[in-house]
């Protein structure tokens, strides 16, 4: 045990997210394959519809901290790659039903999988792998992780039923903002770090230490996100620019300028919010808008805000190689510019 | 061959669908009353689009089953209305899917979910409900019923995915409508009749034979429903008359009709089938071809043949009061006509 551990704290610490990725691409490779072992249902549409998104990309984040969490308490085990799979089947689940919700075209710069197969297969293979998920999580037969999932997922939901509730309804305030990136995308985050914590065998307080890292970083993520809707370099953002704006989705820089601009702006926003076509010209002005009134800067320093917080958690957590690589995990998800 | 032992069991056998709902309906209110207790969401869209579905009506067939398989062992815990409740859960959210996957307009008669709140809603309301399902199973912590019932929601999603390939695709075989409505209806009628025997405490064997029954009641169920869709009067079916062939499935009578008609009627019922608009006329000359070839007693048959095997299952087990009731049930579910 004692040299075991040595072993483990004598390796470098991860300097940069390119080292964290090394450190870990054994672990996420063993997490592709588990999720292409669990596919091969004899249902052709349901692989090709599963293998499309998964080829097109995507950064295995929630597995990614799965792991780095259950090695911060030496995890040896396999049930990390396992629960990893998990993550990605319910992630990949989410995305399948918000685009058939949100009627997206494009996903990391392919076309959506709806706009391939339609709607209603990227409604029924969402389901199949929900499913999917709950049959790989229950075979551990860990109760804990059982009632983390679907109360998880069950969250996830109420994110999105929220944030229809919030489409072009500007009584939204920044604390229902707050509420429905929480929930929709921060809950799934904060889980994959409580499961890593789980199997690693931390103790209670400790798992509350990860849950709330979780969810901060989870929260500075898509904070950040949501400023690449208005400022993305077009080629690299995978999906059409001012496309929230599109969607009826009021995010963090939108709110802050409703709130500093003149009373004669914000009717314009909310008319070009309200018709169903977003021409060039009204986009590049609500950009003008967002980027005059500082918009943006305070959604990024808001996201940052975050990131310190998710960082705060976990210094009551022993120094090592993987506390310092989820360190990096939380600069790196607000410091994307595509 | 209905035998009534009531040597051992002092309670009076049933002997009518009416007496059956009687036995059981404190244990049917109970669930009832999980059902809005577990339903208390704060977002009130959630709950909103769940009462509709609710109060709509609904025959609880799934939570009756699993009370009464459950009653078979002198099942005298709460489990069975837990898993009652979640059994509607997972029905509830399989309705909000297929409408929208269907485009349904109708459902009990009343405008389905998504024509009231739209598919987005429906999609998502849905999800939650299977996040529900499978919070309220969890906290029972057995690992048997967890797995059983995430292997069933696959098995559904797969049924409903597996009806989709099939749309209007005439190579279609009856081994493969067989397989379609196993998989989307009569594994969770399976299911409700496998949980009951789980917490009732029944033997391996035992858990086989109701496992089997449900399997053939629901077989039995879908294949009666589906001659409905042709046969049924109009203001009792509480949806279109001719929906599945508007909506190019084909079930159990089209099947048959296909295998008997003449090449010249063949062309033109595809023809008909590829049409997206089906008027008046040519649904009655469908009716009247379903009626000539013996195809909707054809389908009633097989119907019957399937209930005869659900029957069939139960008679390693011992007389009751209770096998009665699931005797009745094996026959009441292909005697409804409306």
């Amino acid at each position: 045990m004692v040299t075991k551990n040595k072993t483990i704290h004598t390796a470098p610490s991860p300097t940069s997210m390119e080292e964290v990725l090394l450190i870990y691409q054994e672990d996420i490779l063993s997490v592709e394959n588990q999720i292409k072992e669990a596919l091969s249902s004899q249902i052709g549409l349901i692989n090709d519809v599963f293998y499309y998104i998964l080829k097109s990309g995507g950064k295995r984040l929630r597995p990614l901290l799965l792991i780095m969490t259950s090695r911060l308490f030496n995890y040896r085990g396999t049930e990390h790659i396992i629960l990893g799979s998990v993550m990605e089947f319910i992630h990949t689940a989410t995305l399948l039903h918000d685009d058939v919700v949100d009627e997206a075209s494009l996903r990391r710069g392919k076309k959506a999988a709806r706009m391939v197969w339609g709607n209603q297969a990227s409604i029924l293979v969402g389901d199949y792998l929900f499913s999917r998920a709950f049959i790989e999580a229950v075979r551990l037969k860990r109760n804990e992780v059982n009632l983390l999932l679907s109360k998880t997922c069950q969250i996830l939901s109420e994110g999105e039923i929220l944030q229809l509730i919030y489409t072009r309804n500007f009584s939204m305030t920044e604390k229902d903002y707050l509420n429905i990136i929480e929930f929709k995308t921060a809950s799934l985050i904060s889980l994959a770090c409580q499961l890593g914590g789980v199997i690693g065998g931390a103790a209670e307080g400790e798992l509350e230490s990860l849950s709330r890292f979780g969810l901060n970083l989870g929260v500075a993520y898509q904070m950040a996100d949501d400023t690449l809707d208005y400022t993305a370099e077009k080629d690299l953002l995978g999906k059409t620019l001012g496309q929230d704006f599109r969607e009826g989705k009021i995010t963090l820089p939108i709110l802050h300028l409703m709130l500093k601009c003149t009373p004669k702006e914000k009717s314009k926003i909310e008319e070009m919010f309200n018709q169903s076509h977003l021409p060039e010209k009204d986009l590049e002005l609500i950009q003008d808008l967002l980027g005059d009134y500082g918009s943006i800067q305070y959604a990024l320093d808001q996201a940052e805000v975050f990131s310190q917080k998710a960082k705060q958690e976990l210094s009551s957590l022993p120094s090592s190689p993987h506390k310092d690589g989820l360190l990096i995990m939380a600069d790196y998800v607000i410091a994307r510019n595509f």
